[in-house]
C-alpha cells in the first residue's frame, strides 16, 4: 500500500488546538458534526444500503472523548441515511454537557444506546456477525496513550476476535494502536476501513493489505495544510471524504 | 409548479424550538452547520464549477439573525468546494459570540467579508453581473416580520433590479416576502433557486415559473415530521438536499 503524507500525534494535537483557538474559532460542536458526518459518508460508500443488508445493524462503539463524540454524531447521520445503528457508549463524560445532548439526539432518532454499565457484557449479544453490517470503532483518537485499560481492553479483544466476520471501520486511529507506531501487540484490531480525520496519522501506514483508507473532516484551507507540511486533499464536489 | 406540503411560520418556529429544546437537544451550532452546508450543496448542484465560471464570485448577503448565520456557514463550505464567495454582512449581532466566530472562520479561509458600515454603498461595486455566478440571499428566514427596514430594504431593491442578470439563491424564505403570504409588493425579489430548510414554508408556492426548489437541513426523523403534518423528504444516499 502506498504511503501518504501523515502528521504525528504531536502535530495533530497542535492542528486541533489551532482550529479551535481564538484566531480560527471553530467550535468542537462544528468540527464534530462535520467529522461524524464524514465517517457516516465513508460507511455509506463502503457498505451501500441494499435489500440484502437493509435490516442489518451497524454497531457503533463510542469512547469517552472526542473520538467517541464523532461516533455519536456518525450514528445519527447513519440513521438518517436509512441504516440501523446501535450505539455502545460504556464510559461517558460527565463533564461536558454536549455529550449528553448527543445522546439525547440519538434518543430522538430512536437509535438504541446500550446501558453504560461497564461490567455489563450484554453488549456482545447485539453484535451477532450475521446481523451486523459493520462495526464503527470510535473509541480512541489521536490523543490516545498506552496502556489500554478496561473496559476498552476487553472490548477491543472481543472486536479482534470478530474482525474476520464483521468489518471494522475505525475513526481517525484504530483503537488500541499507537498513533505514531501502529499496532503494538498481536491482539490489536485490524480495521477494514480507516477514516483519517483532517490528515492521516503515521499509524495509517500499518493498515492491513486490502483495507480502504479515507480522509474526512474537510475543514481546512490550503495554506493551513501547507503550514503543517502536507497538501490539502483533492476532495470532489461536495464530498466530505476522499478515498486515498 | 406543483404544490408541496408546507408548514406555516408559526409551526416552523415551533419545530425550531422543539429541535433545540431540552428533549431533543440540538444546538444552534449543529443545525446551522448542517443548514449552511446544505445550501452550499444546492449552489453546487445548480451552478457546477467549470472552466467558464471558476473565477466568478458568489455574493453572499447575510442578515442579522440565524438565516444570516446559515449564509456565513454556506460561504465557508463554498470556498472549500472551490468557489470564490464574497460576504456582505452589514448588520451584525453583537450578542452572540458564535456569529463572531463564524466571521473569524471566514477570515481563516480568506473569504472577503465587506465592511459592515450600513451607509456604505460600495458593496454593490462587488456585485458586477458579468463577474458574479449567483447571489445567496441569507437575509431573513421564517421569523421575518414586515415592515422591511434599511439597510435591507435598499439592498433588496438593488437585488430586485439585478435579478434578471444574476440568479438569486434564497435561504429558507425569499427575503422581504411574507413567510405565509409570499411576495407583498412588486419590488420583491424573485429567486431562481430556493433552499427550504427542514420543510417548505407557504410562500414557496409563489416561486416564479422555472425556478428550482430544494429542501435542505436533513436533521429530523420520520415521526417528528409526521407530528408536524408532513412526510419526511426522500433524500438520496448522503445528500443533504433534495430537489422538489
Amino acid at each position: 500500500m502506498s504511503l501518504f503524507k501523515v502528521v504525528s500525534s504531536k502535530l495533530a494535537a497542535e492542528i486541533d488546538q489551532e482550529l479551535m483557538g481564538p484566531q480560527v474559532g471553530f467550535t468542537l460542536q462544528q468540527l464534530m458534526e462535520l467529522a461524524g458526518f464524514s465517517v457516516a459518508q465513508a460507511v455509506c460508500r463502503e457498505f451501500p444500503l441494499d435489500k440484502a443488508n437493509i435490516n442489518k445493524h451497524i454497531f457503533v462503539i463510542a469512547g469517552p472523548g472526542n473520538n467517541g463524540g464523532d461516533g455519536l454524531v456518525c450514528a445519527r447521520h447513519l440513521k438518517l441515511f436509512g441504516y440501523n445503528p446501535i450505539v455502545y457508549y460504556p464510559k461517558r463524560s460527565e463533564k461536558n454537557e454536549f455529550y449528553k445532548q448527543l445522546v439525547n439526539q440519538l434518543g430522538f432518532f430512536k437509535v438504541p444506546v446500550l446501558s453504560q454499565d461497564a461490567a455489563n457484557t450484554d453488549w456482545i449479544e447485539y453484535l451477532q456477525p450475521e446481523k451486523t453490517l459493520c462495526i464503527v470503532d470510535a473509541i480512541f483518537g489521536f490523543s490516545f496513550k498506552q496502556p489500554l485499560r478496561d473496559p476498552f481492553k476487553g472490548i477491543l479483544q472481543q472486536l479482534h476476535e470478530l474482525e474476520n466476520k464483521v468489518p471494522i471501520v475505525s475513526v481517525d486511529v484504530p483503537s488500541g494502536w499507537d498513533v505514531d507506531e501502529g499496532p503494538t501487540t498481536e491482539n490489536c484490531i485490524n480495521p477494514s476501513v480507516l477514516v483519517s480525520l483532517t490528515v492521516p496519522k503515521p499509524c495509517s501506514n500499518f493498515l492491513k493489505q486490502g483495507s480502504s483508507h479515507y480522509v474526512g473532516g474537510r475543514f481546512i484551507p490550503r495554506e493551513f495544510a501547507n503550514k503543517y507540511g502536507f497538501d490539502p486533499f483533492n476532495y470532489q464536489s461536495t464530498d466530505q471524504i476522499l478515498k486515498l
